[in-house]
Order: structure tokens, then C-alpha cells, then sequence
């Protein structure tokens, strides 16, 4: 299914209006502050389990009601978007499981399917059944986390990866989909275990890399951190705003999606070791073609209006590097 | 020496006037924008192999006057900057050989110095025997290259590390100082052999590590190409900015420092290895221990004003992760 096919299937059916917001960091204060924006006819309740986190969410208003319970956020929901770490998601899904109305559908926002699914499915067997369990991962989000980062544009342009059972409904599918789109986002559909391993290449390898170099850059004994610090403007610095990100979800990610990532990160080392022997022998040509293959992906990224075009990301000041 | 001592020292000395850019790219025109920009008692030549290059030079004015030859445009110079790729800096300076005057000061733009400063003194041994060869590095840039890639901002706020030879005078250390605080650079200075292995850590290795991944990504099979530039903003897409850099430098630089880079792999390949090893054994604490490490290195970078403080480096749209 493409972008536009799902359009129209979902303009015949009614937007969800009563959609409850489990877990109000990042991702789950954007969506309620883009539902805010954009919806005006859904009204939203919101849960956190951190206190500070929902007296945040009640002054910025990341959702019409901030409540007490999750299974009271879920009580009268005909949405539920779980906004947790993957780990707890069995946990808030079981959290509403005694509220939630049998008609409801269930999605969240996890960066890994398959593990995300069973456990959503775990926790509440009935909406199992009925195939009103729809996961989805919008492909979004910045290195900061927490009340006070979400923002209702984080969606614009970005995609929204839908990964339906397949004893969904496709009325329910459509529903979920045209929530997105109405908050900025192109829909897409894949199933679990594909957006498992999509993901390990293009988010969740990068993280791991990202924090691996700012690592071993740290724990150097000739180069002080001071040195690596000033002179981090030479590329390193790119790996920090990434290696910034929440610990917790990244914890939850890699072992969510151990087998994709393992297998992903078995690749990427075979590739480094044949470059790792390209500068060891002098084989500058080998060096040479692999670096101007890469810099066709840059613009492809650009021409597809994923990233910045202007150099160093547009930075305020024109950056530096080299 | 700091950046203040220097700076008294570098007022009591007499400012270059007539200053020799050979190699128009990123980092030569940039220079040269800079130095009509801020240093109006000064005159600039400029050559480029590259006869596009010097047509596109002379209508941006890289230089105040762009001349058919090396020798030429070092003729009548008290500084020439050789601004070539680390591995015909020696023809650029054997180019000179025969014009450039005897009391001029040589400098270069190269990312690695021991293997520049042995190239540049083997092709100006007089002037390696007067101690006038002083290698520096600003550690500034962008991904883009060529003559339409220099802007006259770029070194503002960065540092530029000069690595003098045990010869040199203080004088003329000085003054090269002063041109690059003029330009709006912050000066360090350190011995050759270290700043191979400081800019190994925060600029060599960060490059191998995105030319690689952005390789393996371009080369699955099940995930497409596709997929990954549509889902770039999970994290791949700041890789790909770095492996868009020029791929004849960093051929270069791969091999002019091989040791210091191999060195520094070696270590990454650890410390990957053993992050690997904790998803496998499913070790959340050792994971979440990293992850909250590596954090505090991104507050130090923009605490030290060395990258932007907004979400996502302040991408136009705010971005997107996840």
C-alpha cells in the first residue's frame, strides 16, 4: 500500500476522538501537542508514570486531561498510543487492560516491532484477538527526551511505519493512518519483522556506533578529554548529538531487536576490517571508490527532503570540520 | 603556550602582507575570503591545478589576483599556505621550489602534520634548514569541496592547531598565530606526532566510521536503498553528511596517518565488541552505564561553544530521530 491509496481509503472512515497518550516524554508530548494543532475535533488524556513528568505535561499541555492512572487516561479512549520504552510496554499495556473498552485500538510509537507486538499482545489477548493491536514507529524524534522535548512539528515530513497483524481490520489500519497524516506524517506499511531490520540499519546501528566512538574518545589516556572537546569539531561531534540520547529507550532498543542489530553490526564490521586492510596496505584506490560511492546516498537523502541541504547541517554559524 | 600568551606575543610582530594561497577548494578560497575580509593591509595570490577552479576563483575573488602558476603566485610571498590534499603537498611546494623567497614563511592546511612537515621539508630543504616550514591545521570545514564551497566565516570560532618545527622562530610562529587569530581562529600549539593522533580520535576515525556505514547500508540485499534513505532520519542520515566529504582528502588522510588511525580503530573495535557482547547476553546495566556516559560528552561540546546547542544541530524543520 502506498501513501496515496491509504488516503483515500481514510477519508470514508471517522477520525478517532477520544485518544489517550500513555507515557508523555518526547514522542508522546509531540503527539499531543500536534493532536492539539491539528485535530480539533479529538479531545486527548494523558498518563505518565513520573509525577514531575505529568505536572510538566499539565503546564505545557501535552494532553487535554493529564490523569492519575493510566487506566484511567484509557477508561473512555478509542485510541490508545503507548509512548514508553519498549521494555514497559507489557507493563503499560497491562496497566489499562482493566479499563481500555473492548472496541479501542491499541498502538504505540516503539522502535521495534516483533517484541513490541507480543507483548502488547500479551498484556491484552481480547484486542489480540480482535486484531486491534496496530503497532506503528514514527521514523522521528531529536536526542533530547523527557516533558519538556516534545514540540508538534516533529512529525512534518517524516514517515510513519504502520506494521498491522494480519487479522487487523483494514477500516481500523486506515483509521490509524489518516491520525498520522493529519499530524504531518507519510504513511507506510511493512510488516514486523522487515521494519525490524530496516530500522537496524538506518537507526539503531548508527546509535550503537555513535555511542561506541564517544566511548573509546573518552577513555583515551595520550588524548585528554579537554583535546577531544576542542578539536571535536572535525567530525566528532556529529557522533555526540546522537550518543546523547535517551539511555533508557536505548538500552530497551538493542535488546528488543538483538537479532537484526547483531546481524546488521556483523556486516558493518566485515566492512570496516576491509577498509581497516585497505589503509593498512597503501591500497588507495580501493579507499578512493568507496568514498565517492557514499557520497551519492547524501544527496539522494537531500533530494528526498530528509535532511538539511546547506552544509554542516545549516548550523548557525557555517560550523566547522576537517 | 595559550592562546593568550601568544596573542601578546603575536601584536609586537609585523602582520604578513603578501600571502601565497596555492589550492583554490574549501579550504584555500576560504582563506582567501577570509583574509580580504579581515585584513586589508594584506595582498593575496591565488593558484589552483585545476584551470575550472582558477576561472571560478577569480569571479568569487578567492584571491586578489589569481595567477597561471605555483611559481608565480609564490613569487613576491612573506606566507604561502599550501592548501592541496595531504598527498601532493610535496609537488606543491617542489612547484614553488624555484620562485618562493628565502625569508618567506611556508604553512599548509593538512589534517595530518608529520607526514606533510617530512614532504614539505624535503621539497624546500633551505627553508626547512632556516626552520621557516611551519605546518598548522585549522580544524574547520564542511562536507563540500571546491571552489564554490569557501565562505569567509569558516574558521570563526575554531581552533587552528600550529605544529612548529624545534627550529622555527618565535617570530615567525608568531606571526602565523596572528594571521590565524585574524581570521577568527583560536590558536594551540602542539608537537606533530600528537596532533596525528588527537585529530586521529576526533576527525579520523569519526570519517572511516560514516564512509563504512554508509557502505554497508548501500550494500543489504533485503533492506533496499530505498528504505534507507526514506528512513534516514532514524539516525543514518548524520552519517552521511561526513561520508559526503571529499574523497581524494580523505584518501589522503587515511594514508598519510595510517598508524595513528589504525591505532585508534583498534580501539573503537574493543570497546564495539564488548557493547556487542552486552546485547548478546541481554546486559541492560552495562548498556545503560554506557549510554548515560557518552551524554555528558555533548554537554562538555557545547558548554566549550564547539557545536550548536539547539535539538537535532537546529535542522530548518526540527529534524527528526527515532
Amino acid at each position: 500500500m502506498t501513501d496515496a491509496t491509504l488516503t483515500g481509503l481514510s477519508s470514508a472512515e471517522e477520525p478517532f476522538a477520544r485518544i489517550a497518550i500513555i507515557g508523555l516524554g518526547l514522542l508522546g508530548g509531540s503527539i499531543g501537542l500536534a493532536i492539539a494543532a491539528h485535530m480539533p475535533g479529538a479531545v486527548t488524556t494523558g498518563y505518565d508514570l513520573d509525577p514531575a513528568t505529568r505536572a510538566r505535561a499539565a503546564v505545557r499541555g501535552l494532553a487535554g486531561t493529564i490523569c492519575d492512572t493510566a487506566a484511567e487516561a484509557a477508561a473512555n479512549a478509542d485510541l490508545v498510543i503507548l509512548c514508553v520504552p519498549p521494555s514497559v510496554m507489557g507493563d503499560a499495556a497491562a496497566a489499562i487492560a482493566g479499563s481500555v473498552p473492548a472496541g479501542a485500538v491499541i498502538s504505540d510509537v516503539g522502535s521495534c516491532k516483533l517484541a513490541v507486538a507480543q507483548a502488547l499482545a500479551e498484556a491484552l489477548p481480547g484486542h489480540a484477538a480482535r486484531g486491534s493491536i496496530i503497532p506503528a514507529h514514527p521514523v522521528a524524534g531529536t536526542e533530547n527526551s523527557g516533558a519538556d522535548a516534545g514540540f508538534a512539528s516533529l512529525f512534518h515530513n517524516r514517515w510513519c511505519i504502520i506494521t498491522p497483524p494480519e487479522n487487523a481490520l483494514l477500516a481500523q489500519v486506515s483509521r490509524l493512518a489518516g491520525l498520522w497524516q493529519a499530524l504531518g506524517a507519510r504513511v507506510e506499511f511493512m510488516d514486523a519483522a522487515h521494519h525490524d531490520r530496516v530500522l537496524a540499519v538506518t537507526s539503531h546501528l548508527p546509535h550503537l556506533i555513535a555511542y561506541t566512538i564517544v566511548g573509546t574518545a573518552s577513555d583515551l589516556e595520550e588524548v585528554t578529554r579537554s583535546e577531544v572537546i576542542k578539536y571535536s569539531a572535525g567530525g566528532f561531534r556529529d557522533f555526540t548529538r546522537i550518543a546523547a540520547s535517551d539511555p533508557t529507550m536505548w538500552r530497551d532498543v538493542f535488546l528488543s531487536n538483538k537479532d537484526a542489530v547483531l546481524e546488521m553490526l556483523q556486516r558493518f564490521t566485515e566492512d570496516l576490517t576491509a577498509l581497516q586492510r585497505a589503509i593498512r596496505v597503501g591500497d588507495g584506490p580501493a579507499l578512493f571508490d568507496h568514498f565517492t560511492r557514499t557520497r551519492a546516498v547524501r544527496r539522494s537523502i537531500i533530494a528526498e527532503g530528509q535532511d538539511d541541504a546547506r552544509p554542516d547541517f545549516g548550523r548557525s554559524d557555517h560550523g566547522a570540520e576537517g
